[in-house]
């Protein structure tokens, strides 16, 4: 089988394209398990080094771009995972930009995906932005106000991804990831990037600024559970979504002191002491719209993958720093 | 002042354009009321006999062509009522046209409207079908799950409404319409047509077939209870409508036996009688998805108009037949 994997350069597709290879095989529409022949990855760059395997293609180009889209989904794709965004900060400050991408974009996904032979299993990385504060306690049933421009873009999508399904062009699944934490790498353009900066910098002897209030609770999940659940998603047979096709995924709720707290207890005070306190109004205004406490009761139920504690979280990438590459 | 009103050549629009010429004035963005010097109705045709009026001109286009869009409201449109719309069978039926329409039309109108220099107000008429069920209850926070392909691109549009006017775009108002009744003419594609249709025809002396069962619940308002409300949505100051762009209007709960009751109140037995119940399986489905009961305690609270009970609403009708036209 084929599979497509949008935002597949960046750092949760890296880890996704790999998983897939280690696991060789995913469920098509007729419930069997298929080995995976192909994975196709787009990206509108490419940037450092990819992953490498011989099932592993690597595209560059724009999913705005429906005649690239659908040469490169041709007509022979089983599923797809759906990953790419312009994210929280760049949506926010350049409107058109994030409504052309994560907007049209995914439209023009799910049209190609409508024109394939069969109805396509299609997993889209929605996100807890979809949430606008404040709301003490997101269930299930909470009513979506997103207050930012990408929270509206990935919300409008889950209910593309919903209609699609409803109307048999598409076999979707959306889940609204948590903030992932730790991302390696460089920060993004994401307001929620300084979470991951104050672990990764100063466990790497660098200084991080912290634009938030020792206070703040956020939602966090670790990209292993978030890898997890995407794969879950997929597997999961159709009737387990119903007529919902979108669910809020399992994570964790803390605070940014209990962050450094862990910190401490992995890199030493002296990592903690690297993390500067220093408020940013742009990128706390729009991190306090995000709720930070969360009942997943429908994602538990259906066995979505959870992490046990932040400083597990931690020790787990402070562990990869020691691993050979 | 400029007024825009897309959709103006149907039967609401032209209600509303005659409703604003007989006002003579509204709001504008500085709170001060202004005379209305034009109104401009934008509809995809010309049918019927049209409300005259020298302020009133009547243009005929696509608003899902933002080049014609544009120079209709050039750069001095103060206010948009936003009504056009792939009606609800019609969008189950032909999905890519609802989407071209309902949604590619509302963006071309947003985007429009975010080129004028000022931010103008614009009101969007949604509609109950943004909610699915089954809803026992619909609140102001019950979770909209549409179950129609309309009542999506209805959602999405709302959703585009509030995030323009939190950029400050627009000033933007949405309010979901309970099911019109009674409207007059003819039959349309809408799901909802023959609830207009059980009371209309049989007045007429025509026999109406009812595709739904008697037990059937309708949430409803009169044609002039939602003009009020239209005009009511924009006349509001922005801060009454704060970070939440779309309300649930007030309606009225009534059943298909309780509206053919209130039938032969009016027309009497003969009347009743040319009421056929015949199921129809496509149009009951898409019913069977819109709840009928609601809480509208916001509404209420900022002062939107009400209907006191259904044979009201039959007698009115039944009144404008008698008048002259």
């Amino acid at each position: 089988m084929k599979v497509v994997v949008t935002g597949g350069a960046g750092f949760l597709g890296q880890m996704l394209i790999r998983a897939l290879c280690e696991r060789g095989r995913l469920t098509r529409s007729d419930g069997a398990q298929y080995t995976i022949e192909q994975i196709v990855s787009i990206d509108q760059a490419q940037t450092g080094r990819l992953f490498v395997d011989e099932r592993v293609g690597y595209v560059v180009g724009d999913i705005g771009n429906a005649q690239f889209l659908s040469h490169v989904l041709a007509r022979d794709t089983d599923s797809v995972f759906h990953l790419a965004a312009v994210v929280s900060g760049a949506a926010e400050a350049d409107f058109d930009l994030g409504m052309r991408v994560n907007l049209d974009g995914t439209r023009a996904v799910l049209e190609c995906c409508r024109a394939q032979p069969g109805a396509p299993r299609v997993v889209f990385a929605s996100s807890v932005a979809a949430f606008g504060g404040p709301v003490p306690m997101v269930t299930d049933d909470t009513y979506p106000r997103p207050a930012t421009s990408y929270g509206v873009q990935k919300l409008v999508a889950e209910f593309f991804v919903g209609d699609y399904s409803r109307k048999g062009f598409i076999d979707g699944r959306a889940v609204r990831l948590p903030t992932i934490v730790v991302r390696p790498g460089k920060p993004n353009a994401a307001a929620s990037s300084f979470a991951s900066g104050i672990i990764r910098e100063p466990l790497a002897g660098v200084e991080a600024i912290c634009p938030v209030d020792a206070t703040t609770e956020l939602w966090v999940s670790s990209p292993g559970a978030a890898i997890t659940s995407l794969i879950h998603a997929h597997e999961l047979a159709p009737d387990v979504w119903g007529t919902q096709r979108v669910l809020n995924l399992p994570g964790i709720t803390v605070t940014v002191a209990a962050m450094i707290d862990a910190l401490r207890k992995v890199g030493g005070d002296a990592a903690a002491a690297r993390v500067r306190m220093q408020r940013d109004e742009i990128i706390r205004r729009i991190v306090d719209t995000w709720p930070a406490r969360f009942q997943t009761i429908r994602a538990n139920a259906v066995g979505f993958a959870q992490d046990a504690d932040f400083l597990g979280i931690v020790r787990a990438y402070a562990a990869t720093l020691k691993a050979p590459a």
